[in-house]
């Protein structure tokens, strides 16, 4: 069983509405050195399987379901060491 | 200019609605070897400063604005080397 991170990110040539608005929220708090803000999911998935595929299959699901490809990056780390649920 | 990642997740014992349909969604397409999913955030910050600063007031920014302590935990890393923007 390996645990699986998976980054989702808005495209950086895109405006980030959500990302903006909570920079604002931290300059008007104070933290005026905070400058872009960029907000994304982070998917953690209990994966079960063959080592060398997972990879694989994994691009697949960011693909077809966990991501957008048309406005978002997303990139992976597979933790096949995580004793997940043991 | 460093660049700093939070990552912001439901604490381990709450329910995650969004993961369980993530993973539901995920079975059906036929990945049948991924088990719990969980969803968090990813925030990405350009944030100036001295080194040594930059992590307290991170912490303070978590908790003041960018997660909720009752319900989500976090950590964060500091790139310091990121030449953000220049």
């Amino acid at each position: 069983m390996a645990q699986v991170k998976v980054f989702v990110t808005l495209k950086p040539t895109l405006l980030d509405a959500q990302g903006r608005v909570v920079q604002n929220a931290l300059n008007s708090l104070g933290y005026a050195e905070v400058g872009q803000v960029r907000i994304g999911k982070l998917i953690e998935m209990e994966v079960s399987g063959e080592p060398a595929q997972i990879g694989e299959r994994v691009r697949e699901m960011c693909d077809k379901l966990l991501a957008n490809p048309v406005i978002e990056d997303y990139r992976f780390v597979i933790d096949e060491s995580a004793e997940v649920g043991q």
